[in-house]
């Protein structure tokens, strides 16, 4: 089926002839990591630990500068740097911690094999934390993976006991984390499983905590909070009863007991039926702070979770920033609260969460989704860096401009005990670990983002591309126009052309029910929340589409500072990418392109399905320049995003053009499938 | 989900209200027959009977001339013309007979209707016998047919009776047969089932022609070569035994005897499977001559089928040559060979079988098929009169320059006791006769170029469309440039876009086995007949495509006459769009584009789906001029043949991709679908 074989009857078919028996079949699974080293170097150490074994053993096995150079490594106390921060030059590597020095390694060859310059610097990571959040479950499942089962968990009717297997795919996994700055994993689903606190699930994650330990990765846990009801054999998981604080205090010794650098708690609490401390009319500080009371002998954190919204009519959005804006000032210096970065849910578009910059008092940490749980699961080319960037550069004006969210969670702008960011993973047993190859470049970047909330996704692009497609031997000049830089611009491109088909203009939650794959602008069955259905969102009717949030709506502008909040507020300042977030716009309405709504519609999701098309292309021409393996594994899943596409573009234009009665400009490209076809397989599906 | 109400935005909008009124809803069903009259006429006629009786109604209720004129109807003897022929005045219609007389009432109401010139005019029908042939079967299912159940059967457990449904159907379809010069219908399958000739259902073909008679309108019943010894209880069929000679004349005579005007009998005989005189070791002569002579004395006649092939290793494309040449001369006057357009079954491209023009001593008729068997079902918009008429003016040399298959089939050429053309139909229970609205077109098609074979495709979608979309009130100029014209080219264009995404350049026979829908090139079972599978047809590997069938193959070109089998046989001079029916040609074979073969293949099937998609445009556009219900139905059935377009193209591409080992040029769109899912999917269905 490829076409990169017996050739013979183009110019094209001789060059490929010539490169071929360089290119050898990938299966993906060394990720960023597949390049050996090409000379020897000495490596000068005064100090030995498992930490800088490794640290050593990276560099003699990856070194590509100067055969036979010396390379000190050294440990001393340097203000200048943080725990994991390091000064690096040409030959010298230096840092407080081991840690550093294992990090600085990995800078110094990511930069040889990309020819990155090496010159004297002094790097710093962003956050302290920079942590991966697995929704693996205790049964080997995992929430909204799309790789495989889990590397942690097995099916229940399995032993927990740590096999070989086991213990290499974790060590290559802490090794891809420490390589890319990722220095924590919450092991298990926010949707907690009280079992994992257990002794024998415990047992294992010392295992696991054992494996991870040298790469300086620790171990955290999604924990449930009525634990000590439910495993514990009390009566109540009430935070301010005295047994429920002495259960947790001795559950906590019990880990650090077996894991002295345990990392801390993930909590999930009173959102989405998970229990927590409302159950017991108390507070969500009191229940972090009580946790966070148990965890801070031991140095552990507490981080609690923002993402909660009840079945009241309160606009969905609003209702995070409603809950828990009065109690900044009220938590314990050892809990941070994890925010998503958007406020309804990790949309393909989201303006960031009005909780960033706006809890002074309080640490709070960004969390972002790795696994496309909304952006095409592990099927499309979405690369996630550029929608990351957006939401850390912007700019939240709550101590001035310049407040972006990337400033108010690092510790620039307001002085935080803790520092932190989490990513929802991607990774699963698949043997490429992410499902799509260039799903890999989402869990790079968020290492690359988490370490250096600067880095622009152009850089982040070009890095992984070199690391993970480069092979010895490709001309330069020739790799670089033809393989690199239009796989580096489709990458780019990716995540806006997945928002055009999909949920453009600010449009948001109007896929699929359940797996959140297809379009489902539809769906809004009797008796379901209607603020799980997408006619809560879109509001789409006869006079126009999109929620009024502005202030004779819902009034969500209002927890945005001011300018934006009054930005956002007039339909003619909001931007046209958020303006269906914010305003129930007239179908006529003109925006600056000079079409109505409708039409811009139109053309946005036209847009993204021939952006998906020039993906296709684009692949298809690196052909000569790739392994046949992951030429022909990517070439299949752009085949069925460009198709997604189209079924996302006509099941939109087809339900929307029932309220706008407009036709789809005649110069744009016709639906292929019917509607009713469209509804009635999706709810085929359910 | 269409757009034209309520569309308050636009220019477009306006004129819509004001045009919208003048719409009304449209099942179908009046087919172009929806034009009611404007003014009264006198019709003058000096005879009465139930056809005449038809033909002044025809006047009276579609009269759109002059107000209060006047008409005569002549029947009177005159050499010049045939026996459905007429003498057309704007005043006036002479004719031999009285179907002559209805048909020149048609030919009238209908040029007042299209607006076309009535000037003087002697004007015959090409063909003595203009005929449909339904491949229904007595309980009711209709082979090949896409448009609902049989019209004139009905599932066993009921009543062989006549009801006043039936009676009301039936004679809107012999009315519309009359309207566009169709005469005779073949009322039961070529697979034909005994038990049609025995007496419950000899009543019922009586009940049907009784409706069918008056508008002149015969009946014909396919029969099975074997009925004497399955119903006659009879120990043989064989057409020399003299009981079996006996029991077909006695049949004939109780046929006639409730049916006087019964046209024959058609016959499939020693074809896949179906019995005939080669059981006996007889000839195909002896068989139908034996029925020929039970015939005669009635005046009926033997259509007699020529597709039939063998096991054997022969090409099938030769066989029907092979079998009937050397028969030639051996047929009563009354038998016709009938045969179908190309040598193998109703592709969308075919060269003409070379028995047209060859046989000189025998009555030939062409079959075409006027069901969509291979051109997309009742789903697929595609207009069969250009592939038609591209048949009927071939050029067959077989008596010099100018032997069209028209003219060596209509008496032009030989001299014929009996001419005539069937069409296969694509009538079904649906309530707009056809499934397809422009479905309609192939049967008004059919009827036109049975009665004019020097009619153009043009000329007859120009009528069709007129008397099936105008509305009164249309302003003319603009109706013409916004709707006539346009679907006119998309009707015109549709068969070549159908051949480009299914079967272009000479590719044939690679459609999905069974339901002969999508593609299935692939399909190769063992143990299924080799003839059966596509690739015996299209003869893919590393070399090249196509089948050769050039001298040094499998010589089916010398069943050509000279100059053509030369031209055919030649790689260079073949035409490009029979070039693998005829050669298995290299893949970089360099046609006269200056493309190689595997680079045209590619822009031929991205070519076909570009046209579809312009398809849809066009229709999309035309909004404002038609009707909601059958802009909506027209509109889902073109979304769905692009969608099917896009499927061809993919699996074709991919499929023979596997052999050219080339890549699709860079320039054309992708395929979106993978081609292992589409395999499956194809299994699947089967």
């Amino acid at each position: 089926m490829t076409a990169n074989k017996n050739m013979k009857y183009s110019v094209l078919g001789l060059i490929l002839m010539c490169i071929s028996p360089l290119l050898h079949a990938e299966d993906g699974h060394s990720l960023w990591l597949r390049n050996k080293g090409k000379g020897s170097v000495n490596v000068v150490c005064s100090k030995n630990s498992p930490t800088l074994a490794l640290a050593k053993q990276e560099l003699r096995e990856g070194w590509s500068g100067n055969a036979g150079a010396t390379v000190n490594l050294i440990l001393k106390t340097d203000k200048a740097l943080k725990a994991d921060g390091f000064k690096l030059k040409e030959n010298q590597i230096q840092a407080n911690t081991e840690s550093g020095i294992l990090y600085g390694v990995y800078e110094l060859l990511r930069r040889q094999q990309t020819g990155e310059v090496i010159k004297e610097e002094t790097i710093n990571p962003s956050y302290e934390r920079r942590i991966l959040n697995h929704w693996d479950n205790p049964n080997g499942t995992i929430e909204r993976g799309y790789a495989g089962r889990s590397i942690f968990w097995r099916p229940s009717k399995d032993s927990l006991g740590v096999t070989e297997k086991d213990k290499t795919l974790w060590t290559e996994y802490a090794r891809a984390n420490a390589s890319v700055g990722i220095n924590g994993a919450v092991l298990d689903n926010v949707n907690a499983d009280q079992k994992m606190l257990t002794a024998p699930y415990l047992e294992r994650v010392k295992g696991i905590a054992d494996i991870l330990r040298p790469y300086g990765v620790k171990t955290y846990l999604s924990v449930k909070f009525s634990s000590p009801s439910m495993i514990g054999g009390l009566k109540t998981s009430d935070p301010l009863n005295p047994e429920v604080i002495k259960w947790w205090k001795d559950k906590v010794k019990e880990i650090y007991k077996i894991i002295p650098d345990f990392g801390g708690f993930l909590v999930k609490a009173n959102s989405e039926g998970q229990p927590g401390p409302q159950d017991y009319k108390r507070t969500h500080a009191d229940g972090a702070n009580m946790m966070a009371d148990a965890l801070k002998p031991y140095g552990g954190i507490v981080m609690w979770r923002a993402f909660v919204y009840s079945t009241s009519d309160e606009d969905r959005a609003k209702q995070a920033y409603g809950e828990f804006m009065p109690l900044d000032g009220q938590f314990r210096d050892n809990v941070i609260i994890q925010v998503k970065n958007g406020p309804v849910d990790f949309q393909p578009r989201e303006p960031f969460s009005p909780l960033f910059g706006a809890m002074k008092k309080t640490s709070v940490m960004p969390e972002v989704q790795i696994t496309q749980e909304y952006l095409g699961h592990s099927t499309h080319l979405v690369y996630l860096a550029p929608m990351w960037e957006e939401f850390l550069k912007s700019d939240t004006y709550q101590a001035g401009v310049g407040s972006t969210v990337a400033r108010c969670t690092d510790g620039s702008v307001y002085s935080q005990k803790h520092t932190a960011i989490a990513g929802v993973s991607n990774i699963g047993l698949d043997t490429n670990w992410c499902g799509h190859d260039f799903a890999q470049s989402n869990w790079y970047a968020f290492g690359r983002l988490a370490w250096d909330n600067k880095l622009t996704s152009e850089q982040i692009a070009d890095e992984w591309i070199k690391l993970t497609f480069r092979n010895e031997g490709a001309e330069s000049a020739d790799w670089n126009n033809n393989f690199l830089k239009p796989v580096k611009e489709m990458m780019l491109l990716s995540r806006e052309a997945a928002v055009n088909y999909m949920m453009p203009l600010g449009l948001h939650h109007i896929m699929s029910a359940n797996e959140h794959y297809g379009p489902g602008p539809w769906w809004a069955p009797a008796r379901t929340r209607k603020d799980w259905t997408p006619p809560y969102f879109h509001k789409a009717d006869l006079t126009g589409v999109g929620f009024d949030r502005s202030k004779t709506g819902s009034n969500a502008v209002s927890q945005y500072h001011e300018p934006l909040a009054s930005q956002l507020n007039d339909i003619n300042t909001c931007p046209a990418e958020l303006l269906l977030w914010f305003h129930h716009t007239p179908w006529n309405f003109k925006l600056k392109t000079g079409r109505t709504l409708w039409d811009e519609m139109c053309y946005k999701y036209d847009t993204g399905v021939k952006q998906v098309r020039q993906f296709q292309k684009t692949w298809d021409k690196i052909e000569p320049y790739v392994d046949a393996d992951r030429f022909t594994r990517i070439q299949n899943k752009l085949r069925a995003q460009s198709q997604n596409a189209q079924v996302w573009k006509d099941a939109c234009l087809l339900y929307f053009q029932q309220f706008s009665k407009m036709p789809i400009p005649y110069d744009i490209e016709r639906p292929v499938n019917n509607l009713d076809d469209l509804i009635k397989n999706d709810m085929k599906r359910r």
